[in-house]
C-alpha cells in the first residue's frame, strides 16, 4: 500500500504561499484523505500519480465576493452605473430566477471558476440551498449562506422565514456535504437591512458562531443614501449594531472613511476587493494599500458576471496590481503581495486559512497546475510577475479540491459541459423572449 | 474547380467591423488568393473548408504599439517607473541583444500574438531587418521599420547609417516578403532624436511615402524633460519639424495638452493607446474619449512584454473599456467602440484599413475563429460585451493571415514551439548568468 492517495510529482515549481513565500523547484506533494501530507524533494509513492513536470503548482485561487448564479446574466446590463445596473438585473432575475435556475446558473459559474483555477468562492445569492447544491456538485469549495433583506424578495421569504433558514443552515450544510466551509450569514447591505435587523443578525451569527458577508460602501451614492437615511456610514451602522463584533467580509468596500477604516481594522474585518466590477460600474478605486497598512485584511473577488463579466481571478489580480501601480507608484505594486491576496491572504480574510490558501502540510489539497509550455509564459524571470501579469485562466490545466481532481486537462471531471450548455441556453431563451 | 481556395463555413457569428457593424449569424466566407472574395448566407464551395460551426469569426486584432523582441525580457524590470524601467531594460538589452537574439525574441512575440488572435502588429525595435524576418517567418502581418535615435545605440549605427538603412528598407521589405505592410520610419522619441534629425526624417518619410511611428508624451516626466530642453511639448516639436505633416502614430500619447490634441487631430494623426503598460509604469490614463471627440484616431496596443507583460489584446480591450467606464461613466464605455479600436479603427489609425481591420469583400483575409463552447462565453446576451469583457486569448482556436491558416486548433502551423522554447531558454540563460 502506498503512503499517499495521490502524489503530484516533479513540478517545475511549487509556489507555496507559505509564511516564507517559498517557491520550491521540483518538489513532490503527497496527498492523503484530501489533505497535503508531505512536501518533499524526495520521490513519493502514491496510489495515483500526477506527473507535474513542465507545470507550476499553486494553491487554488480564492474568489472572495461573487454571485455565481448571475453567470446567466453575463452581458445583460451593459453601459450602466450601479443603481441602473441593479434595476436591470433585478428585472431579469424577476423574470427567470427560481431555485432550479439558480442551481443551474451556479453550476455554470462554479464550472467556469474551477476551470480557471478558482477552488473557493464566497458566494452571496438568493436560494442559497439550491446554489450550494449546484456548486458542490461541480466540485467547488463553496461558501454560501442565507441571504437577508427587509422585504420579501424574489424568493418570497419574509424576515422570519429567512431567520428560520439560517437556523437550519448547519444541518443543510451537513446534508449537502461537499468540501468543508465555514458558516456565513449574508445580509445584502445596510440599505436593504434595517438597523434592528442587522442587530438581530449579529446576535444570530454570535449564537451560531458564523461570519458575516455584506455589501458595504460599494460606491459614493450608497454612502450618500445611507447617510441621508441614517446620518451614518454603512460601517458605523454595522459597528453600532454589533455586526463588526463578528468576523465580517465586506463586498467591495470601495469608499471607507478614515473612521470606517479604523473600525473595520480594529474589528479584524476584511474587504473583498473587486476591481473589475468596481471600474465597470464606475464605483471607484478602493485604496487597498491604505486598508492593508491600517490592518484590514484584503482579498480579491470578481463580483457577479453581470458586472465583471466573467469569473477570471487572473484578470482580477492583474487589475488589482495595475491600479496599485498607477495610484501608489510601481514600486508599491508587488506581484507577490497580489498573489497572496488571491491565495493565503484571501483565505485569512475569509477565515479559512486553517483549511486552504497555501501549500503546507496539514492543509486541504486545493491545488492548481499551470501548464508552463505557453509562449506567453516564457522566459521566466520573475515567478510572481509571471503569475500576476502574464498568466491566465487557460494556463490552468488541472485542479484539485480536497485532493479530488475536479478538472483534468482543462475539462471538468464532474459535469458534462455540453449538457449544461443546452440547459442554460434553454432557460436563458425564456429570459430573452420575455425581456430581450 | 472550386470558386474559392478556402471557405470558412457556417460560423455561429461573423463579427464584421464593417461600416454598419454587422454581425452575421451563419455566414460563409469565401477566400481567394488571400482576399475575402465573398460573404454569403448561401453555401460556398472551396478547395478547403473550415467548419466554423460553434465559432465566432472576427477580424484579426491589431496591436498598434509593441516591441515584440522584448518578449525575452518579460518580467525583467518589475516594480519600477518608466525611467528606471528604461535603465533596467537597456542594461539587459546591452547584455544579450544582437540581430539573431532580436529575431528569436520577435519569433516568440509573434507566435504569442498570433495564438492570441493578433494578426497585425506595429513593432518598433532595434535590428528591424532581423525582427521583420522573425515575425514574417511565424506568419504575422508585421509592420516594422528602421529605428532612429541620435546616438549610436546597441546596434552601433551612426545617424547616417540609419538613414542608409531607411533608404534600402523598401528593397528589404520586398526581399523578405510576407504579408503586405506599409512603410514606416520609427524615430524613438523627441528626447532621443534632435529637432534637426526629426526634420530630416520628416523629409525622408515624404520622399519614401512612409508613415512615422514615435513614442510621444508617454508620461509627465517626458513632457517636463522635453519642455526643459526645448520649451515645447513633444507634439509641438513634431509639428514644427514637419513630422506631423506625415501620417504619424504616437506610441502611448498619454499626456497631450489641448493644443497638442488639436495639432494631432488636424494632422490626421493617431494614438496607440497602451493602457496596460501605462498603468503598470504609472504613466497615467490617456483620455481617449477626448482624443476621439477631437478627431484623433485611437488604436490599442500592448507595448513590449517587459512592461505589459504579455501581448494579450483581449486584456488591453478590457482595460481600455474599464478605464473609460471609471473615468467617463459606464454609459460611455461602449464595448463595440472598443472592439472597433482593436480592429477597423485600429487599421484606420495605422493607415492599413485598405488592407485589413474588417470582414468585407476585397479585404485581405486576416481572420480569427473563437471557440464559443466555453463556460465563460455562455450565455450570449451581448456579443461585443462578450468579446471585450469575457473573451480571452485562449478562446482563439484558429487564425488566418492573408488567407493562410497560421494557427490551427491553438497551434502554430509555421513554427515548432518546443524548439523555439529551447532556443529562448538557452539565450536567456546567458542574460541571467550575466545580470541575474
Amino acid at each position: 500500500m502506498s503512503d499517499f492517495d495521490l502524489v503530484i510529482s516533479g513540478a517545475a515549481l511549487v509556489v507555496t504561499s507559505n509564511s516564507k513565500d517559498e517557491i520550491l523547484p521540483g518538489a513532490n506533494i503527497g496527498i492523503k484523505a484530501g489533505v497535503i501530507a508531505a512536501i518533499s524533494d524526495e520521490k513519493l509513492a502514491g496510489n495515483e500519480n500526477f506527473d507535474a513536470r513542465g507545470h507550476l503548482i499553486a494553491p487554488g485561487l480564492i474568489n472572495s465576493h461573487t454571485h455565481l448564479a448571475m453567470a446567466l446574466l453575463r452581458g445583460w446590463a451593459e453601459g450602466v452605473n450601479l443603481q441602473r445596473f441593479l434595476e436591470k438585473v433585478w428585472a431579469a432575475e424577476g423574470a427567470i430566477m427560481d431555485p432550479p435556475t439558480a442551481e443551474l446558473g451556479t453550476q455554470l459559474g462554479a464550472l467556469e471558476a474551477l476551470l480557471g483555477g478558482t477552488t473557493t468562492a464566497l458566494d452571496m445569492y438568493l436560494f442559497p440551498e439550491a446554489t450550494h447544491r449546484g456548486a458542490v456538485e461541480v466540485g467547488l469549495r463553496h461558501i454560501s449562506g442565507p441571504i437577508f433583506f427587509d422585504f420579501a424578495g424574489l424568493d418570497g421569504l419574509e424576515w422570519d422565514q429567512r431567520i428560520a433558514v439560517a437556523r437550519t443552515w448547519p444541518e443543510l450544510l451537513a446534508k449537502i456535504g461537499g468540501p468543508e466551509v465555514p458558516g456565513y450569514l449574508m445580509p445584502h447591505a445596510t440599505y436593504t437591512c434595517s438597523p434592528a435587523h442587522l442587530r438581530e443578525l449579529a446576535e444570530l451569527a454570535h449564537e451560531l458562531g458564523y461570519s458575516i458577508h455584506i455589501h458595504a460602501s460599494e460606491n459614493e451614492r450608497e454612502n450618500k443614501d445611507v447617510a441621508i437615511q441614517y446620518q451614518r456610514t454603512p460601517t458605523e451602522l454595522l459597528s453600532e449594531n454589533g455586526v463588526l463584533a463578528r468576523h465580517v467580509v465586506y463586498g467591495h468596500g470601495v469608499h471607507l472613511s478614515d473612521g470606517d477604516i479604523s473600525k473595520v481594522s480594529s474589528a479584524g474585518g476584511a474587504v473583498a476587493h473587486c476591481p473589475g466590477s468596481n471600474l465597470k460600474l464606475a464605483s471607484g478605486i478602493a485604496d487597498i494599500s491604505k486598508y492593508q497598512s491600517a490592518g484590514i485584511k484584503v482579498a480579491l473577488g470578481t463580483d457577479g458576471c453581470s458586472s465583471s463579466n466573467d469569473l477570471d481571478m487572473w484578470v482580477v489580480m492583474r487589475l488589482a496590481a495595475l491600479l496599485v501601480a498607477q495610484t501608489k507608484g510601481p514600486e508599491q505594486a508587488s506581484a507577490k503581495s497580489i498573489f497572496r491576496m488571491a491565495t493565503i491572504d484571501g483565505a485569512r480574510a475569509l477565515g479559512i486559512d486553517n483549511l486552504v490558501g497555501s501549500i503546507e502540510v496539514g492543509k486541504r489539497a486545493d491545488l492548481i497546475a499551470l501548464d508552463l509550455a505557453k509562449p506567453h509564459l516564457i522566459p521566466l524571470h520573475d515567478t510572481y510577475a509571471q503569475l500576476v501579469f502574464a498568466a491566465g485562466r487557460s494556463d490552468v490545466s488541472d485542479v484539485w479540491v480536497d485532493g479530488e481532481q475536479v478538472v483534468k486537462s482543462g475539462r471538468s471531471t464532474r459535469i458534462d459541459f455540453a449538457e449544461l450548455k443546452r440547459a442554460v441556453t434553454s432557460r436563458v431563451g425564456e429570459l430573452q423572449a420575455k425581456l430581450g
